[in-house]
């Protein structure tokens, strides 16, 4: 619309950079549209990347670009299996024969991606250990069988797949494996209720501060600062608005586990937080339009999926198991199913959901008409 | 009906005392209709005592004052406890926008209610820690995220979400604090398969006997003996078949104990019978119109509760946990999902639920109809 | 059809012969048709014979009989707990009116059959110890409630029930009563990732090679060789297609195992084989017509079917528990819910499958109709 009507020529140039900056910013339509006359391997790329923003629940392949930069500063080595698990998903998506418009979208690379990216982050056998693109390859295109499944039970209720397959992928093999396997050895996965033993029961206000953004750079199992500040910018290429939420997410994800006296290197090291990010992300304003009752509502569901992270990693832990983000997606499934009027109302139908900033203009449209759609 | 006709003048004294029995008795729609009228306070107070007699299956305002009665008889600081959660949990409903009818009959007051109770129970830190009025807020408030979220799911099979929402956040609650946490401090539970150091091997009879009374003061974590009691005569008042059931599921949950040898101080605390009680209860008269049938199949389904609550408690026991009231709820919903012919035929569809005696009366008006309600 | 055309004199003799293997083989639809003008015990007995078949996923009185021999001849006490768990779950299911066409098809029994099976192996009260019968009845009729609970919960995406109610029946019984109890005492169950203690590191060829056949025989927890051959010769009998990808399947779980250095006990006994086999039958023929496409997939499952049990007994193992046919079932399940196009196209409704040469038949007639089934 925006890029048909001529400007006065003195806008034109002010104009032009707020096109180019709509351009690359939401979903990118438009170049999802052009991309479409292009050969095989370029629109791979696009898929790709789009799957690498999935995971943080944005579809832009300009803020995958930029996050698998931030996983490349971080480690090149878990950035290479990162990119081996999302094109062995994708690629067992194609052959089996899954829906175009959703291998397109992105949406089974990032189940593949996650799992290869913790596949790595717990292996024991230390970096450039080859072995290990073995299980990547077959987790990720299990994944992929996963989706493929699950999709059909969960489409009942108008639920999103998510990171199910990601989660159930990661027990099993870490489960498959022990701990002490002759040819896949992992660490084992610490409860944040364990106890530490440190000089100082003091907490360092500034490695809590820290926290807060790692705790968004943990969503991809990454553990550094600046990886995980270009990631939050990726997150903000896409929307502001999610952007925003994923910091508040991921700061009240620290204050549950400050509630319950978690042990400090779990709040120091951003995983406290990253699954209050996701929960908080995934109602303020991607599955709901946005609204201060959404979000309110989205703080509800980031301090439900920190403190169900806290229950489930430690009962877990006791079998040496992460947790990983089963928290976030069970607490946004579970706030997806809400049928409370008051709640309800803003939800989004699963094949409507755009970028937040677009639901919130597209709200207008369809308000009214689709408020029933959990309760079908 | 019995309100409208005129008694010839002898018989009006009896013809009155029997009439306000009947008025008491059941699901006291008649105060219901009335109460519609009054302000908002006094509503809440028929709605939340009602939400403290559905804990046990039963809908009445009089039985919920009753067992409220017996629980500040056990101990205050639980009572308290558990009206702040029964109040917690239903504001959240209003708040939230969920059905104003459901709010009425007190659906959304007993999940809060009883996780309430079961955090004051297992709380280490003594009774009167008022930081525990966080947590049971909290939980309370989630309670009725978890009964919207989860109706949609269930009711598909037109199954209720009974008591699942409690069961899941005091797992949550429990594992999210540990046994030794520094704010919210726990006692373990220990699985009935627990060894027990004792020097007599002989059972005593007579604690035995009481623990069949105990079994069902045991559904609101109530462990001694006259409340127990005041709680059956609550039972009472609202249907004597459903009384009947209750002691008859808690003797069969001790004889399933006494089979597989459980510890015995499971047995004298009425531990082992609960489960038994609920399960019988929601078959023999509930959610079954009452005949021969339903009672043999209620003391099935009793025994199933018995012996999965014995289960599950070793299971959940090797992690500290303990198996609440999951055994009876999963088998009631089992036996809600029956498809044979026998059985389902005497399936009261859920939104015809009533008292056991008005279910016997209602029958005759649509059998034929409705066998088919569990396989739509 | 090829009964009623009549051979010329010459060809008589062997086209006989090749009429009455023909007769044999298969679903035996026409001694099913002719069985029911039998006496009720003459047909309880077909039914119950089609019950054991039912276990390793053949419909054949036959194979069922002869399976039967084959556990007669491994262990005679064995044999009587699972004919005894056959009969109580087939009777229970015609006292409580299940669909008459469902038990005549030995639906009721194999569950009943597995669970007493197990109970007998996880014993560790010797055999002939009589008080056993007690709990081999009461679960295996609490399978048949399983059973009819289970079927409107699946039959909503056109799933079968399959053996779960079995899987669950055998770990509430073991954890019901736990390893050491009174009256029930059991074997804990090994899991495959823990460590032995032998002096060579070497595997023996002939010992693996002998696991495969094994494999087929641990799915009736025979760990004997001439029985299990029996087994796999009476799956030949109901379909040589099966057969084939019964060994296939424990192949590939064999080859799971060494993949992940699980202990050499577990691969020489068969244990490793039997989630393969049962994942590689399912997919392979039974509920997906064959073709190589479905060939291949059946590979992808048995490997998924034998590394989800590699990880599903570590888990359980941790408590004690076995893993059972759970892998087996939920991968199987998994894959008849997949939407992808390529292998959805080939899956059989429920209410159509056969033997998978009958499968192969039928499969002109109706294909390009439903192809959709699973996404109704």
């Amino acid at each position: 619309m925006w890029s048909s009507d001529k400007p006065p020529r003195s806008d034109s140039m002010r104009r032009r950079i707020i096109t180019s900056i709509l351009y690359c910013s939401g979903d990118m339509t438009q170049l999802h549209k052009h991309m479409q006359k292009q050969p095989f391997p370029v629109q791979l790329v696009e898929w790709s990347l789009r799957g690498v923003a999935r995971v943080i629940l944005a579809n832009n392949p300009l803020s995958g670009a930029l996050i698998l930069g931030a996983l490349l500063m971080a480690s090149p080595w878990q950035a290479l299996l990162g990119v081996l698990g999302l094109l062995a998903s994708t690629l067992t998506a194609i052959i089996i024969g899954q829906d175009s418009e959703e291998v397109a979208g992105g949406l089974h690379g990032f189940n593949g991606m996650l799992v290869a990216l913790l596949i790595g982050v717990f292996s024991s056998a230390g970096d450039w250990y080859w072995w290990l693109l073995l299980p990547v390859c077959l987790t990720a295109a299990t994944c992929t069988f996963l989706f493929s499944g699950l999709a059909p039970l969960l489409d009942r209720w108008d639920l999103p797949v998510s990171v199910f397959p990601f989660n159930m992928m990661i027990l099993m093999y870490l489960s498959c494996t022990g701990t002490d396997n002759a040819f896949f050895p992992h660490h084992p996965a610490l409860p944040p209720g364990a106890p530490e033993h440190s000089n100082s029961t003091q907490l360092d206000i500034s490695q809590l501060l820290q926290g807060v953004p790692l705790g968004v750079g943990q969503i991809y199992a990454c553990g550094e600062l600046w990886p995980s500040v270009l990631i939050l910018a990726a997150v903000f290429i896409y929307s502001p608005l999610l952007c925003a939420h994923a910091l508040l997410g991921s700061g009240v994800g620290m204050l549950a586990g400050l509630s319950v006296a978690v042990r400090p290197s779990s709040l120091y090291s951003g995983l406290s937080g990253f699954n209050g990010a996701l929960g908080c992300m995934a109602v303020g304003g991607l599955f709901f339009t946005f609204s201060w009752r959404t979000h309110l509502f989205s703080i509800a569901s980031a301090f439900l999926s920190a403190y169900s992270d806290i229950a489930l990693s430690n009962l877990l832990g006791k079998m040496g198991l992460p947790a990983c983000s089963w928290a976030a997606t069970l607490t946004a499934t579970l706030m997806l199913l809400l049928t409370a009027r008051n709640l309800s109302s803003y939800r989004i139908p699963i094949d409507r959901v755009a970028s937040p900033e677009q639901n919130l203009r597209a709200h207008s449209h369809w308000t009214g008409g689709n408020t029933d759609s959990t309760d079908v």
